[in-house]
């Protein structure tokens, strides 16, 4: 699947912008914004590969992940305010990029050998964990707390994929099926609650 | 010791509960009350065996320990009234788990060839470290920072444990004794503060 | 070098100090300060270890990283307001402990093999991260979004040191230039802002 490497890139990338901007919104100095960008990047996928003793991790084995964080990051200090208007634009990048991430991480942990029960923790964990460590560096409530569907949509569309990897789908529909649903969750609930969408 | 891999199972469901239930205090929705009884129970151990650099970490390795973490989320989840009104059983099981996790993250500290020092501290981790990690995640100060005798009630029995290993004791008696000191300062220090004991 | 060992040494011991007087500043009680004091210390190192996998984490391989540790923890108990009156003297030990960190973590990750961007962020992280971690833990802003020239001083000094080396500059002198580059930086910048240094 050619696509895969560069969606993850570009999913890496969104994360760190999102990390860049969150900080900034406060008006912290630019160092902080980077180094939350940086952090909101590596969290999920660093936690996921520590949990499970899988080293390297991903963006020190693969320097083109760093150099997306750090793209990511330059991006955000160069158009911020662009990219602040293009928060709807931006929310559906990082829907996509959590459904993304939720797959590729049950993939990861399943690669290891682990249960199906832990490669969905693992899927879950990959999205949602630097957006957790994000929050709780700059002592917001985590994401989580404040949006069940957040989490929980990853979380469902990890079993989805389990599920159907189970009954021997071939992988590329189980991805694209599971990945829509993670995002089909999240959108309708978003929608649902008829309050706009916020990028943290 | 045949009644060592329950207690563990129980003492890991309990922590659960607990986790959840300290959410659920604060009107967090579902979701997030079961991801912080997640964190609080693993949170001690995985933080004890990513030190150490133990693998696989374990409720990774063993299924009934995310089984018993899963039915303490979901006891909360139907009983919540019912156990927060058992309080004081609860902060009878909670502080039975300290004790029973500071001996064993002593014991696997030393079985796996570090020396007595860290052993002690690998103990105290066990126990309370997941509940540091639930108190920073929902923006708490962490338990161990308003109750002297939690934390330090741990590591005075795990260097209990040491000096009987060292002078030979039995390993079951000593279990018993070093757990019973845990267990008998906590409850003298939230005596002697008479006040009402506190699960979080 | 036989300078080097005694330095990283006492190093640890200040974050130690730091660490405990940080805590002890809000009146909380001496075994949260001792837990802080402890964690602030380990904190970077253990991270940076974590992160790349290396096994034993500093303090669990060497005894005497530890018992500097738990020795500045009891100077930190004994001689409180002695110690806070030499806040300006502290602050120079940690300014000197930030610099030194910094390239030791650099070389660290250098000889486990990895590229030299990411040992740049392990430099820093050794620096920084304990420090993070004790105000995350003490529900504090992170003290590197407070002031700028924390971390990133240490990232500049990581970053000149990676420079020198890559055009061969005999490791001693290296070290001391890229030290005092990053001590240089901060007490600069401490000056233009015209403030009182603050310890945390």
């Amino acid at each position: 699947m050619d696509i895969q490497y560069p969606l993850e890139l570009a999913g890496t990338l969104v994360f760190a912008i999102s990390g860049a901007l969150a900080v900034r919104d406060r008006e912290h100095d630019l160092f902080g914004a980077g180094f939350t960008g940086f952090i909101t990047a590596i969290g999920g996928g660093s936690l996921r590969d520590i949990l499970l003793g899988s080293y390297p991790l991903v963006w020190i084995g693969d320097v083109n992940v760093l150099y997306a964080i750090l793209l990511g990051i330059l991006l955000a200090f160069i158009f911020p305010t662009a990219l602040l208007k293009l928060r709807k634009t931006m929310f559906l990048f990082d829907t996509l990029g959590i459904g993304f991430f939720t797959v590729l991480g049950v993939e990861k942990a399943l690669s290891l050998g682990v249960r199906p029960e832990i490669a969905a923790i693992m899927g879950m964990f990959s999205a949602v964990m630097g957006g957790v460590i994000r929050d709780t560096l700059t002592n917001e409530i985590p994401i989580l707390f404040r949006k069940e569907v957040y989490a929980s949509a990853c979380l469902a569309g990890a079993i989805l994929y389990l599920i159907l990897n189970y009954f021997g789908l071939e992988r590329d529909y189980n991805m694209l099926i599971s990945i829509s649903v993670v995002i089909s969750i999240r959108l309708i609930a978003v929608k649902y609650k008829l309050s706009l969408p916020r990028l943290d």
